[in-house]
C-alpha cells in the first residue's frame, strides 16, 4: 500500500540540538511550532498538551532526555545519567496515564548506562531509534487491522490517534488510513472527544490535510449511530494497556466499547507494544489522571459554563478486556484479549 | 415539601401583551429577555432556541397563538382561528421533535373552536391554564419520582430539564430538585450536553441560582463514573415518549441509558403527560431532528473545529423502553415501561 498519499503531518522534528513541537492547543485555527531547547521545555510541553498521544509524548521524553545530556560534562553514560536524575523524574512525572513515557525514558537510561565516551552520539540515536521503530511500528499495526476489516467497513474512531499523536501514521488512525488505502472503509466517523475536541481539532483536520473524509459526531451520538446500524468498527488507540487486556484510553471510550457490545459492532484496539504495560495487571490499578475544571467550563478562554461549577474531568477511562475483540500491535493481532493471550506475546508479569 | 427554595427561575413571562422569553443562547453569562410581541416573533425564539425544553416550547407555542389571535379581527372563535391557521402551521414546525409544541397548539385551536365573542379572553387562559398545569404537573412528578428514589442516591441528569425547560420547577430535575428537599439525594452529576451545552450553561446554572451543588462530567464519562459505582440512578426528560414506551430525548440519553443496564444502574424518565404521544406505535417512527454543522464546529461564534468538517448533528436520540426502569408523569409511575401498561395509563393508540 503507498502511506505516503494519506500521511503527511508530523507532530515532531528533531534539529539535533531542539525538539520542534507542532503546538497541537492551536490547530486547526494556527499551526504554529514550539522549539523545545530543554528538558525542561519538553516536560511542559507534554504537560500542557502542546505535544499529546501516548506515543508521541513517548519519543518527546527520549529527545528531552537527549536534550539534558546535552547540557552536562560527562565521562560516561553512567556519569550523564546522575548528572541528569532530576531532569529525568520531572519529564517521567510530566503525565501519569500513558506508559509509552515512562518506556521511552527507561529505554534511554538503560542505553546510557552502558556507554563510554560515545554516550552522547548513543543517546541521539536511540531517541531517532524510538522515533523510527514508532513509525514502522505503526505501519506494521496498519497492515495487520486492516485485514480484521470487512469490506465497505463503516468505522468510528474517538480522540485523535493519527500522525499527530505518533511519530506518523498512528495507531488506529493508521489502521483507518490503511482501510482508505485499501479500499475497504467506506466510511469514518469522527467523535468530537470532549473535552480536549481531540476529535473535531485534531483527527478531522489531519484527515482533510490528507484528504480523506470523515463525519464528526458528538461523543453522545455513537450510541445512537450503532443503534440505526450505521457503523461495523470502533477503532481506538490506548495509553496503557495491562496484562489482562484492560485498556486505559480517553474517557469516553469506554461508552463507545459498552455502545458497541449491546449492538454487535466490534471493538479494535491499536497501540504499539511500548504501551502494553505487563507490570499493570488490570486496568483498576492504573491512575487516571484528572485535569482542570476550566477545560469544561472554558472553550478556548471563553467561559461557557457556570462560573462557579464543581468539576469531575477524569481525561482517560478503561475498557474492560471482555468488551474489546481486537488488540494490534506490531507484534501482532491478539482476538479477544486476555491474561494467558498477553503473557504468551509479551512475557510474563515481571517486577518493575 | 417546601419547593419554594429550589426553584427560583422563570423562563417564560407573560405580560398580557407579549411573551418576555429568557434567552437560553446567553446563559450563564447574561441574562437577558427578549419581548415575543407577534407569534414569529415566537416561532424563532423557539427555532433559534432561545426558549428550548420540550414542556417550556408547548408553552411558548400557546402563547404564540394567543399573540396571533389578538392581532386579527374576529366575530368567534372559529373565524378567529381560520384567519390565523397560516401562523399556527409556521409555529407548530417551528421544531419537530418534541411533541409538547403539537400538543398545545392542538389544545389551544380545540378551546378556539368553540368559543363565541368571549374567544380572546378564553384564549389567554388557556395559555396561563397550559403553563400553570405544566408547574403543577412538575410538583406533582417531584413527590412521584422521589419516591422511588433510595436514601442517599447519587444521581445523573442530562441535559436540561429544569425550570428553564419548564414552567417552573421542572421535570427530571424536578424530582432532582424533590430529592434535595427531602434529604434522599447525596450527589448530582450532571453531563454537559454536547453540542448546546445545556448541562453546563443552564443545568449547573440553574441548580447554583437555588444553592444546590452539582459536579459537572463531560458526557463520555457516565459510563466511567458508573463503572466506579458512582451513580445509582440516571434522571432524564424526554420530548417524546411513545406508545410502546420508547423515549425519544437529548443526544446522548441512549448512551448513558446503555451504561446504566450495564452497571446496574436505574434509569428514570420524567416528563408530563403532554409529552407522551400515543400516536407514535415506537421510536423508530420518530422524526429526529438534524441541526446546523455549526453547533459543531463552532462554539459561542468560535471556531473550534476544522474548517471543512462534514457534521452529522441529531440533536436527539430513542431509548427503547427495556432500557428503562420508570417512566414519571403527573398521571402516575410506570415500572418497566411497555405497550399494555402505557395503553392502561394514557388509553388506546388513536388515530390523529
Amino acid at each position: 500500500m503507498k502511506f505516503e498519499q494519506v500521511d503527511r503531518v508530523r507532530p515532531l522534528l528533531w534539529t539535533g540540538a531542539a525538539l520542534m513541537v507542532l503546538d497541537q492547543r492551536l490547530l486547526p485555527g494556527v499551526q504554529r511550532s514550539i522549539a523545545c531547547h530543554t528538558a525542561a521545555d519538553v516536560a511542559r510541553a507534554i504537560q500542557t498538551l502542546a505535544v499529546r498521544g501516548a506515543p508521541a509524548i513517548g519519543i518527546a521524553g527520549a529527545f528531552g532526555m537527549v536534550l539534558a545530556a546535552q547540557a552536562v560534562q560527562a565521562d560516561n553514560g553512567g556519569q550523564a545519567l546522575a548528572a541528569i536524575s532530576a531532569t529525568v523524574d520531572e519529564l517521567m512525572q510530566a503525565r501519569p496515564t500513558a506508559v509509552n513515557l515512562r518506556w521511552a525514558i527507561e529505554r534511554m537510561k538503560s542505553r546510557l548506562q552502558g556507554m563510554d565516551s560515545g554516550w552522547m552520539l548513543a543517546i541521539e540515536q536511540e531517541a531517532l531509534a524510538i522515533q523510527a521503530e514508532d513509525l514502522a511500528a505503526n505501519h506494521a499495526m496498519g497492515v495487520l487491522g486492516e485485514q480484521c476489516l470487512p469490506a465497505g467497513a463503516r468505522v468510528l474512531t474517538h480522540c485523535n490517534t493519527g500522525s499527530l499523536a505518533t511519530a506518523g501514521f498512528g495507531t488506529a488512525l493508521g489502521v483507518i488510513r490503511a482501510g482508505v488505502a485499501s479500499g475497504k472503509i467506506a466510511r469514518i466517523y469522527a467523535s468530537e472527544t470532549r473535552p480536549w475536541l481531540q476529535g473535531s481539532r485534531l483527527t478531522i483536520w489531519e484527515l482533510l490535510e490528507d484528504g480523506i473524509e470523515a463525519t464528526l459526531i458528538v461523543d453522545g451520538a455513537s450510541a445512537y449511530l450503532m443503534q440505526q446500524g450505521k457503523v461495523d468498527f470502533v477503532i481506538v488507540g490506548a495509553d496503557r494497556i495491562c496484562a489482562n487486556g484492560d485498556v486505559a484510553n480517553k474517557i469516553g471510550t469506554y461508552a463507545h466499547a459498552l455502545a458497541a457490545k449491546a449492538h454487535g459492532v466490534k471493538v479494535m484496539v491499536v497501540a504499539p507494544s511500548s504501551t502494553v504495560d505487563m507490570q499493570t495487571a488490570q486496568g483498576s490499578e492504573i491512575d487516571i489522571e484528572e485535569r482542570s475544571a476550566a477545560e469544561l467550563t472554558h472553550i478556548q478562554g471563553i467561559e461557557v459554563g457556570a462560573k462557579a461549577a464543581k468539576v469531575y474531568n477524569p481525561v482517560f477511562d478503561v475498557t474492560p478486556a471482555h468488551c474489546i475483540d481486537f488488540i494490534i500491535t506490531e507484534k501482532g493481532v491478539i482476538e479477544h484479549p486476555d491474561g494467558p493471550k498477553m503473557t504468551a506475546c509479551f512475557g510474563a508479569l515481571s517486577s518493575p
